[in-house]
């Protein structure tokens, strides 16, 4: 891991801009985390739309974490932003995009092209990418994870024992086969739903959270679009994180 | 409103035993609340099982409130308790026990037979009661509604103005009738959902809180059984009141 900028927040949030290999990332540590006070992490997933454009609402959530005392950190999808393209990456968006604008039902396959791909080359990413911030003095345990691509966070809570509780939010098209993966699910989970999310189909949201094996899980469901998570949804994530990572 | 008792628990907490007219009650209130200094009033509600068998429950509710800044006040439901034994309501509730024990899916017939006239009698006495809680010169307002039979509360929601916000319980059988007034209920509302109640039909309950008019309402799934629900689920109801009444 190569830091390549570095700049303190209003707040004391220290900023550092990576990359790890070909990957770009982000890591954000709240002013008092230190090699003699390390402090826990999460791992802030986000959708495929590249670190740039979805940069203000992360560091929101960064500032958020800090303010709890945790160190947040992120890294690029593959095929986003200022990574390689990937075509196939980029049919299966066009090929879900019109579906959804031809007011089609949106079919398993399509959802499988696009987010099983996504997954298997992302969650080794983000594996490699734990392995480099527990790296560093600042950056103690345990971690956490958070948003994003949904079926992304269900794999890693899964393979990754590192992660001790996720916080999820039902809000991306999940394949029929991620059912299976959410099952063998254990760590805690909090999930967060928007009832009347326009992209989302709020039954088989309601599916998966029954799917998870987790003996403790919390959906949480508010009104609103898929942007219009309350402030106080928030708040309550972050309490679900500070009861289990601190 | 007469009141039959008073004592002072040990975290100062004053708890005071009244009738009004037929009715007992319990009000309690937070040490620091005063004439100079009058405190916000949730309603506890509880199911028709008698406020002594309740009282554990309550009280533990009331402790937590007070904590929060908050009095609390219940009266005992028609029918229970120390109250004149209602035989229609005992009737309806052998119909519901018996169909329960043997398997059988409860009619909505059952249901109604059971809830509407517990609704229709209980409601106008909350409302009597609201009146003498709100003449108290240590109470002030705003009023929430919290727990108990949920149509009692969705009925409250619904006609009673001084009601702001209610956190309810989806826990207990709701008639079909029920869910039209659902739809004219406009206040915040927080709804606890147990996903294993297993005296509580899961699907009817998302039905219900899809069917609430309120702009403003979150629901809460955990695990667990229907008297399950985990300490940090209480916390969650009391941030919501906290938010909507002080």
């Amino acid at each position: 891991m190569r830091f390549t900028s570095e700049q303190r927040l209003d707040d004391g949030v220290l900023e550092r801009e990576f990359t790890l290999g070909e990957i770009p990332g982000i890591l954000w540590t709240p002013e008092a985390a230190s090699a003699s006070s390390p402090v826990p992490l999460i791992l802030l997933g986000h959708p495929p739309l590249g670190l740039h454009k979805m940069y203000p609402r992360l560091v929101a959530r960064a500032r958020h974490c800090a303010a709890e005392g945790f160190a947040t950190a992120t890294i690029e999808l593959p095929g986003s932003g200022d990574r390689p393209s990937w075509p196939a990456l980029d049919q299966a968006r066009a090929d879900l995009r019109r579906a959804m604008q031809a007011g089609e039902p949106v079919g398993d396959g399509i959802v499988e092209a696009l987010v099983l791909p996504l997954v298997d080359k992302a969650v080794p990413e983000w594996q490699a990418a734990l392995d480099a911030f527990l790296s560093l003095p600042e950056i103690g345990g345990p971690v956490g994870y958070s948003g994003g691509v949904i079926s992304i966070g269900i794999r890693l809570a899964v393979v990754e024992p590192r992660i001790e509780a996720a916080g999820l939010f039902a809000g991306s098209l999940v394949p029929r086969v991620m059912f299976e993966e959410a099952r063998q699910v254990t760590i805690p989970l909090h999930v967060l739903l928007q009832w009347d999310d326009e992209g989302n189909d709020r039954q088989a949201s309601l599916d998966l959270f029954d799917a998870f094996g987790s003996k403790e899980k919390t959906l949480h469901a508010n009104m609103g679009g898929h942007t219009g998570v309350p402030q106080f949804a928030g708040d309550d994530a972050a309490r679900f994180f500070t009861r289990h990572l601190r």
